[in-house]
Formats: structure tokens, C-alpha cells, sequence
């Protein structure tokens, strides 16, 4: 994720979220985020870091017609190829703004700048292709554009088995049902069971999420959980509180 | 950020705003976020590249008490000490959980773990306090505890000038003011400028973040692009929209 709004605190991020949710069922794991300035030398650094270290990377934010929009110059400084002029993303741009006032300025013809031996991304919901080099895919910050990128690119990259995750809640002080928790994960290899304590309508509680990508060893693994808080004496709450 | 719920989507983290937001009243910048998952060889190489490349590392999220709570384990072995009951924090928690159903038991007295040679960070919202060691500093994934740990931290970190920003809106589609934007902040050293657009009662409109260490230069920027903004056709908004 590129942009100054999000480190100072302006904007709120609503990209990783959405990014987890659709990679998941997807089957593909999102295993790390970075949040870096719109500097050209820490783009690099982190594009270079986590493209080489991960099968795919998304990055969000900086695709846009202004002059701190500087993604695809940045992405294209990390592969070490020019930035040129993509001739399909001029034509859909063209098209895009041919009856929109001021057409297609060169602000606007920014936008069809890819990173050389690019492809397109294309984008139902508005003019502007993401951008796809390598194993980067360049989306847009905008979160609802971001989301239609997401919708183009559905099924058309290689994941896993989707993680299953079976939620249960109860109205328990976590701290109390530690152990029960610990007892139920180690029986139960490949599991990872999460505990998420809140504070609601005056009491403490908790979701445990039990995830697997086995989705029955999820489901029989949150049944017995649900046995055993109601035997310590909680009130189970299947998918959560 | 530690945590398998934000990378798996199925919490939306607020913890990157309001630490930026805090920071900034601070006096310091946040260069960079990461979010990891809550696994310790993943925690201790991005708090190892973090604590030496920045003044300070803030983490959040993992100090609870249950078995997924690894962050104080990772932190120690990334500085490469053993971890430690630290005295002080067990007497908050003793003193805490005395008239509590349960008392100090087992895993509670987790939260009293610190690195070797670690501070503690008070938390007047719950027992369990936040630690310290070198420039790293632990705080609670849950966003209200983690915000009365910043508190706790409020005015003694050194910072320097806090930045000041001045936001200014307009009903402008940003690719038709992006040459005048360039200009403004060309014009201005010391000066950035960020466009965020939107879509908003059905028309476009985009909000111009002028920022500054220098705040008579922030205002003084402001206004000229206000100024700019009306001679451009467009009804700038203070404050933005």
C-alpha cells in the first residue's frame, strides 16, 4: 500500500481488509503488508523485498493523474525496465474521456504509463487499467475502483484451497479459558485458533476463530470447542457474538 | 502490527490511524507500516529491520494471554534475551485480578512476561501493561487499550515539529487541476501536496492536502491554491468537503 494519507493518519484504510477477503477466496494467503510514503526509493525497496519474497503482490494507491502518483514510476525503477505509453490502455482512455469535459489531457494520458513488458488490469468502473509486471499487480487506492480491479483478476490467478474459518463466541474473560484454548488447538494439527476478546453491553467476551484449510477439520474443531466451553460452563455462540 | 486477524480480513484494523494521528501530535513521522502474521520468525526479521532503519517501532497486537499471544516472545528473541517476569508488572496484575473471579491465574500471569531488561508502559484501561525495550515499543492490539497506552506515552518521546496540514476541497475532477496542483507545489519548497478524489452526491470532487513542518508556509500554500482553484473556474472549500 503507497500513500502519504494513510501514514498521516488522514485516511483511514479500508484496502487491506478488502484485499484479505477477496485473496482468501481466492485460496491465496495474504501473508504480510507494508504501508510505505510516496517516495520513489521506499516503493522500491519494499516492491523488490516483498516481490521476491512472496508468490504475488498487490500494491494500492498512487495510480492516478496527479503529480504524487508515482506508482508506475517507481514499480518500473524496481524492475529496472523504462516507462512507456501503453498503446491499449491510450485507446480505453480515449474512449473513456472522448465526451467528458477536457478529454484526454496529459494529466489524464498519465494514467496509460506502464512499466515496460506490462499487461492491463481492467477496471469496469472507471477508465484508468491497474497494471499487471511480473508477479506485481498495480491496483488503484480508491477502494471501491480497487474492488472492481480485484473483481477483473477473480479466478485468474493460481491459489490454494480457500482458509475455512469457524467462529465461536462466548461470554468468557479469555484470560479464563486460556488453557482450554491452548488444550484444543494442540489436539487438532493443522488448526490455528485465534482468540479475540471485546468488551460489549457492559460484559467481556471473545470470538475464537478456528481456521484450517481443512474445512471439516474447521467445523469438528469448533463443535468440540463448543463442548468444551459449555462444559467449563460458557454459553457457546456459534458464528460469534 | 501482529496479528492474523487483520491479514486474514476478518478484523478492520484501526490501529495505523490513530497511531499516525498521535504520532503526529508528537512530532514524528510514520515512515512505514507493517503488518505481519503471528509467527515469531516473520515478527523478529520485520522488528529487527524496523528498530534499526527507524527512531522508534511501535508494535500492537499478541500481548494478551492466550496461546496466539506471541509478540513478547519474539520481541525477546529478536534482541536476543531471555523472557523475563518483570516484578512490577506482576504486582499490577496481583493487584488488579485480586477481587476478580479467578484471580492471577496461569495466563494472566503471561501478561506480566518481558524481555530481559525492558520498561513497562502504563495502561490506565486495563491490568496489563505495555512494555519497552530500546526504541521498541509493545502496545495492545485492542484499538482503545492501545490508545490509552499512547497516552501513557504522551510528550515523552522526542519528536520534532509536528506537521500541519491544511485541506482544501473543491467540486474539480483532480486530472483537470493536476497541472495547476504541480505547479503550486513546485512553486513552494518545503511544501507537499496530495490529491484525494471522491464521488460524492452524485459529482466528482477532489480534497488537496497541503502539508508542512512549516505551518505559516502550510497556510500561506493553502490560500494560494484556494486563490489558484477560484481564478481556475472552481469554488475552493476551506477545510475541504
Amino acid at each position: 500500500m503507497i500513500g502519504d494519507e494513510i501514514l498521516s493518519g488522514r485516511t483511514q484504510d479500508k484496502n487491506v481488509a478488502q484485499l484479505a477477503a477477496w485473496l482468501n477466496g481466492e485460496g491465496i494467503r495474504l501473508a504480510e503488508v507494508r504501508i510505505v510514503p510516496d517516495d520513489t526509493a521506499r516503493i522500491v525497496e519494499a516492491v523488490n523485498a516483498l516481490r521476491a519474497g512472496h508468490d504475488y503482490l498487490f500494491t494500492t494507491g498512487g495510480i492516478g493523474p496527479t503529480h504524487d502518483d508515482i506508482t508506475v514510476d517507481a514499480i518500473a525503477a524496481a524492475f529496472e525496465v523504462p516507462v512507456v505509453i501503453h498503446p491499449e490502455a491510450r485507446a480505453i482512455l480515449q474512449d473513456y474521456y472522448r465526451d467528458r469535459p477536457g478529454g484526454l489531457n496529459p494529466a489524464r494520458l498519465r494514467m496509460a504509463r506502464v512499466p515496460e513488458g506490462a499487461e492491463l488490469i481492467r477496471n469496469p468502473s472507471s477508465g484508468a487499467p491497474g497494471v499487471k509486471i511480473g508477479n506485481v499487480y498495480i491496483l488503484a487506492g480508491v477502494p471501491h475502483i480497487a474492488a472492481s480491479m480485484m473483481e477483473g483478476l477473480t479466478g485468474r490467478l493460481e491459489g490454494g484451497r480457500p482458509m475455512v474459518s469457524v467462529t465461536v463466541g462466548a461470554r468468557a474473560v479469555e484470560s479464563e479459558v486460556a488453557e482450554l484454548l491452548r488444550e484444543t488447538e494442540a489436539a487438532h494439527p493443522g488448526v490455528a485458533i485465534g482468540s479475540y476478546p471485546f468488551f460489549k453491553d457492559g460484559t467481556y467476551g471473545a470470538n475464537f476463530v478456528v481456521r484450517s484449510e481443512d474445512g471439516e477439520l474447521a467445523r469438528s474443531t469448533g463443535e468440540e470447542l463448543s463442548h468444551r466451553l459449555r462444559e467449563a460452563g460458557y454459553e457457546p455462540v456459534e458464528g460469534g457474538i
